[in-house]
């Protein structure tokens, strides 16, 4: 598998992990099939649209490959059919969510590079594609956006990002870059998550 | 009249329909003049808008033609004075939102046609377009967004734009594609409405 | 100082502002330093990132130009370390928000007209660069958008984009008619707050 190819899938796979997730937020909503779709559609798009917008990659490539319409419609699909398996599990959406923040922020500052784009740009290209479809999910379903209300959560995406971005700019092979940078944010967001990590508040409530 | 004059009569319309829900909404919410003008621009325009970077056409026909703007002034104005008349029929804000939506997914898939995008795309398109400036006004005025609530919403909007784009691709008379498609969608929609039509649901709550 | 520079000085300052009002809503929802940097940046940065899409300047300056990367984190930095003090004055965040308007809907219009848009397209520009980042300041933040519930909000800024943008098209001397038109839209905007001046309401609840 080439670099793009590599790059696309695991495009992909942070597609199907965020429209999970908007797809299991829309069930506790009680929405039906097609809402559920639309909310899938836009937590996993969304990220990548607004990047592709913001490097002017106009009509993004959500709209213009047939695969990255496919995933979020497989994804509402299987999670109307297992989301009770799903749930099982707590904490599943923010799980699945760290996932999709972890490939996309990777993928998405990769993509900047490749629009010749700095480094520091495609970084904030890569956090920006991390958390978009996230903010979108949770303004639709009413829900506190996650990027805010949790500790350590975009710092994770914009250190990996920016990883990937100058591993990749000074010559590392590409995959190995994309997945230790993927695996970077995992880890640090997983850590932060079990060990509740709490960064300073301003202390106003104290 | 020529094909492309029917086009922005129709956008037109759309805008007005849309820009009247946004007034009413702006009235429930007891907002000014100037506030209820904001919520129905971005009602009326906010669809188009979004479409209009999707392609690449920038600066978006809203900015750059000087009907986009007069319409939602003139939508905000009349709801101004006439709206207890509106409001006498219950679900009216329900009712021109599917007018608006028939309207904006079959213009919006024509015009990303015209603009060189393949049919499913343009459909997408047609489907952004229609949805688009509704989320904006349920987001602004603090309501549960229409497009996920509603059984039924998004797929005729989708369906007609599908329609409308491969009609056109064919190389069917574009005026009758537009006006059948818009009744294939307005019909579909109001007939959801009336019948009460549920899709399904994941059975979460059950 | 030449007229981009003076410019870029006003947009700054406007990114500025508009930061610390992103900064103090976090440190009234009690987010932690991190939560605050997203507020804050997409609050300074919004408007004017969106208002680049519109005029087809991507990668927009906010993610090319590392001062407009620097300015929100600085003022969230110091938003942490003296909020109280700027909360010791009431309607503190309002104030600041209308010196951001004030100063975004001139540095946007001025933009626009630079790339080529006519003087009422060019002032609209200034209206979203100015209202953008509050928008999304209050959705991400759960409260009402100011630009809907303030009297006289959305009006100044847009006639001061217009003075703005005319003066400059029949060539007066841009630093004097940027200085102008911030001046009209702030104290437009202060005498409404302070007068608590009231547009037309539609009367639905009396």
């Amino acid at each position: 598998m080439g670099t793009p190819e590599l790059l696309v899938a695991l495009d992909l796979a942070g597609i199907f992990v965020f429209a999970v997730t908007g797809a299991l937020v829309a069930v506790r909503l009680d929405l039906d099939v097609f809402g559920a779709l639309v909310l899938a559609g836009v937590t996993g798009l969304g990220g990548g649209v607004v990047r592709d917008l913001l490097i002017g990659a106009v009509p993004p490539a959500a709209l213009a490959d047939w695969r990255y319409l496919v995933v979020p419609l497989v994804a509402t699909l299987l999670t109307f059919y297992a989301h009770a398996a799903l749930e099982r599990r707590e904490h599943v959406i923010s799980l699945l969510d760290a996932a999709g923040l972890s490939l996309f922020c990777v993928t998405g500052a990769l993509k900047a590079l490749d629009f010749g784009l700095g480094p520091l740009p495609a970084s904030l290209l890569g956090l920006v594609t991390g958390v978009g479809g996230g903010i979108a999910r949770d303004l639709l379903g009413g829900r506190p956006p996650q990027v805010l209300r949790s500790d350590v959560y975009a710092t994770p995406a914009l250190v990996a990002a920016l990883v990937a971005a100058v591993g990749v700019q000074v010559g590392l092979w590409t995959p190995a870059v994309a997945v230790g940078s993927v695996a970077l944010c995992l880890a640090w967001r997983l850590l932060a998550m079990r060990r509740g990590w709490n960064a300073p508040r301003a202390g106003r409530a104290r």
